[in-house]
């Protein structure tokens, strides 16, 4: 493996890291927070490993699979490492586990968290837990891919190394332009839910937090309630349909911009079983909910809409306390914290696609029962699928699933119950964010050992990088010569 | 598809099962039980069935693929219609949904019941549901194919589609002569496990009805707390050691009696998998058990090592309300659930030999990411496995995923706690039994709605049919011409 220039690499992306930490500096001076020393001080360590390692002489700059995957794994970690500086140095978390486990929940816009009380924490802090989500969400080696013009030959293998979903598009023929192109798309639509919550009176800060939260699909609220403490329609309009809008493949939106239409959005297979999964989870969960836990059938319709939207996406706001929601309800949510938003996004899980495409393959082997001569290709949008991302989405598949059991095992193993262990694994292997009852929506990850934290964090970041990428790293085949 | 090769292969089934009445006649005879006319009865019904579908003429003689399904699948159906005659005509259960649960529990060899107190029940009554579970295990179909010399050209088929496990071994080059010496097999290693209980004290027609019901691995006993009310430690370890047996491959058994000799035994990797996935559990359990549910690590040993054999294998026998155990315990007993003994044992769930290679396929796809053009073929006991098997099990795999997740989401519908729903179907698909909750080893399924009960049926025979049987006939394609 070519280590100098995966070193390279992650010099880069630690200094566009210390750039971001510029925002919440900005945020802290505003209010006249203190915060503002904590945060130029880690700006400061980050950018100074940043540059050390971006000083590193390349001769080599070929970029393969190999150095793809370390640079990705390895500069998830750093970043998420060097994140936790905020939350040291401020105070909010003095153990380093917790702040591990915070910055790599921000990160991976898992969205959990082991604060009790957020509301007393500084608001540059709160920023910049949310604008994690929002780094996180489209990609922070996406963003050093944007920024930087020429990393080396092969950068494709990053985006394709961190790009959730099983097939990724080159928007453009150079990929720092197709990175650029993404966070483009992403900045327009972040401005326009600010702005729609600003207008309906959200406090600006608020506004601004709430949105990054949404499009990274993160979750981080400034609030203890989440978006509940607002108790607002308005406000769960907005944030339910920008929940969709982040959970769907980010490539549609530019296309459609570009072409000044929607029917590409719609004529794309993942899209239509993506909202349709959402009605029917809708649905079906305020028919369980009236009469029972809501009077009105509006109201039942008001938060299950926000809660389905909420855990399809992977993003884990809440306007109510779901946990005590009828098991059926609870059931389909859990099952929605599976599924994921479309590939492309920036929600965490399976993916659409990839449960499309699981039953294609399911159906074709039913087909082959029957006419054991007749093997045809598995079909998405009328294209024809390679056979090998076949086998690598069945792979993807089972593999998930028995991450998601021995987890839950280890879980157990220290005594937690069944369903929050359960929960507990699939909310942060898919990135979503609360979970069932130790790790409901109306509490924290704080009670949970330092063991499970860690073993949490790890599944976080299994499920943003769609656990190959650093499952390879974990192969000895992978460090052979 | 050729209809009446169907027909007349389910009547000379229904002759067949007719057959096997005579046994709990017997039994009533020797007792002097009223249940004696209930049996007559329900074998002249069955004989009568059995006789006008048998004598249809039938020029075509050849079975394929469609009509070994049509007759695995609808044999299943019929004989465990009309094994329900003995419950309802005893008047043991009057409700037609419930002798129909029960009917398909036996031959399924699940044992689940919904009988709150068996004790009262006619002994040729337990007879005959122990009776069903040892047929159900080695196969109704099989023991047809053993029955009748020449049934038509192709009944490999029949025993393909209803043997469990993705591949299927011709123990002889004619099929009924496989058929023969499975079943021979089966019986001589019965009379083992009967002959020792027996000697061991226990009474007669206990030994018998445990024996047919441990052989079968389905684990219906004629005490209400299972083998718990002997609370005999030299009963539990015959049946713990005939449970193991009875869920690893029978074929095995054949040969190495053929070549008096062990080693083909443990050469066999589904075999020693089997094996160590026991002794892990054992454990593992055992230490979680030790110091709080029992004081003495040997006390946790002896139910540790019957549960964990009793759940793995299928059979569902307990010697202790296990759902009182802590959550670790509980989760490992829930994952056996899903893993089930050895293909071509009479163990349900999974099997053994998926696991090993859906594993190798994750293996083999983690490592196509760092050699991508060096791509080999998945092997086992050195032997390499047709691409076409593999696909078959990955499918195989996800959907016994999806269908455990689809009926769950049906039972929490109606109201039931995720827990309970999660195990009911866990368990019956898997053909185990007992579960958690409301269907736990200390309760029975008798307060579950009608629908819970014939969805749960539909489950038990999905999984004793391994799913593709029965879900290539629910295919539009499969009734196109």
């Amino acid at each position: 493996m070519n280590s100098l220039i995966v070193l390279r690499t992650l010099g880069m992306l630690l200094l566009c890291e210390a750039i971001t930490m510029l925002f919440p500096v900005m945020v802290a001076v505003i209010y006249g927070e203190d915060a503002v020393f904590a945060f130029l001080a880690s700006l400061a360590i980050t950018a100074a490993i940043g540059l050390v390692l971006f000083s590193i002489r390349v001769k080599n700059k070929i970029i393969r699979y190999k150095e793809g995957f370390a640079i990705v794994t390895f500069g998830w970690l750093m970043v998420s490492v060097l994140g936790t500086l905020p939350f040291l140095l401020t105070g909010a978390l003095p153990s380093v586990i917790d702040a591990f486990f915070e910055s790599v929940s921000g990160f991976t816009t898992t969205g959990a968290t082991v604060i009790n009380d957020i509301e007393v924490l500084p608001r540059s802090l709160l920023f910049w837990r949310s604008f994690t989500n929002w780094l996180g969400g489209m990609g922070i080696l996406v963003l050093a891919l944007a920024l930087a013009p020429a990393l080396g030959v092969g950068t494709f293998q990053i985006l394709k190394a961190e790009s959730p979903g099983p097939i990724s598009t080159k928007l453009t023929p150079r990929v720092n332009n197709t990175a650029k192109l993404l966070y483009k798309t992403y900045t327009v639509i972040t401005l326009v839910q600010a702005v729609l919550l600003a207008l309906g009176g959200m406090p600006l800060l608020d506004s601004l937090i709430h949105t990054f939260s949404t499009l990274g699909t993160g979750g981080f609220s400034l609030k203890n309630l989440s978006i509940g403490a607002y108790n607002n329609v308005y406000f769960e309009t907005v944030i339910t349909i920008f929940m969709i809008v982040s959970g769907a493949n980010f490539s549609l939106y530019y296309i459609a911009f570009r072409k000044r239409s929607l029917t590409g959005l719609f004529g794309d297979s993942e899209f239509r079983t993506y909202i349709s999964i959402i009605a029917v989870s809708i649905l079906l969960i305020t028919l369980n909910l009236t009469g029972g836990v809501f009077d009105s059938i509006l109201e039942s319709f008001r938060h299950s809409s926000f809660q389905v939207a909420s855990i399809i996406t992977t993003t884990g706001f809440s306007t109510t306390d779901f946990d005590l929601w009828p098991d059926f309800s609870r059931a389909v949510l859990f099952v929605l914290m599976f599924v994921g938003g479309c590939a492309g996004s920036t929600s965490g899980a399976m993916k659409v696609v990839r449960i499309q495409l699981v039953f294609k393959y399911i159906k074709r082997e039913v087909n082959r029962l029957i006419h054991p001569r007749v093997v045809k290709s598995v079909k998405i949008g009328g294209a024809p699928v390679q056979e090998e991302v076949l086998s690598g989405i069945m792979a993807f598949t089972t593999f998930y699933m028995f991450v998601f059991v021995a987890t839950t095992l280890l879980m157990t193993m220290q005594g937690y119950d069944l369903v929050s262990s359960a929960s507990a694994v699939a909310t942060t292997i898919g990135n979503v964010g609360p979970g069932f009852g130790m790790v409901g929506p109306a509490t924290t990850y704080s009670a949970l050992s330092g063991f499970s934290k860690l073993l949490l964090s790890f599944c976080m970041i299994l499920g943003r990088l769609e656990i190959y990428t650093v499952i390879a790293l974990l192969s000895p085949r992978f460090w052979k010569r």
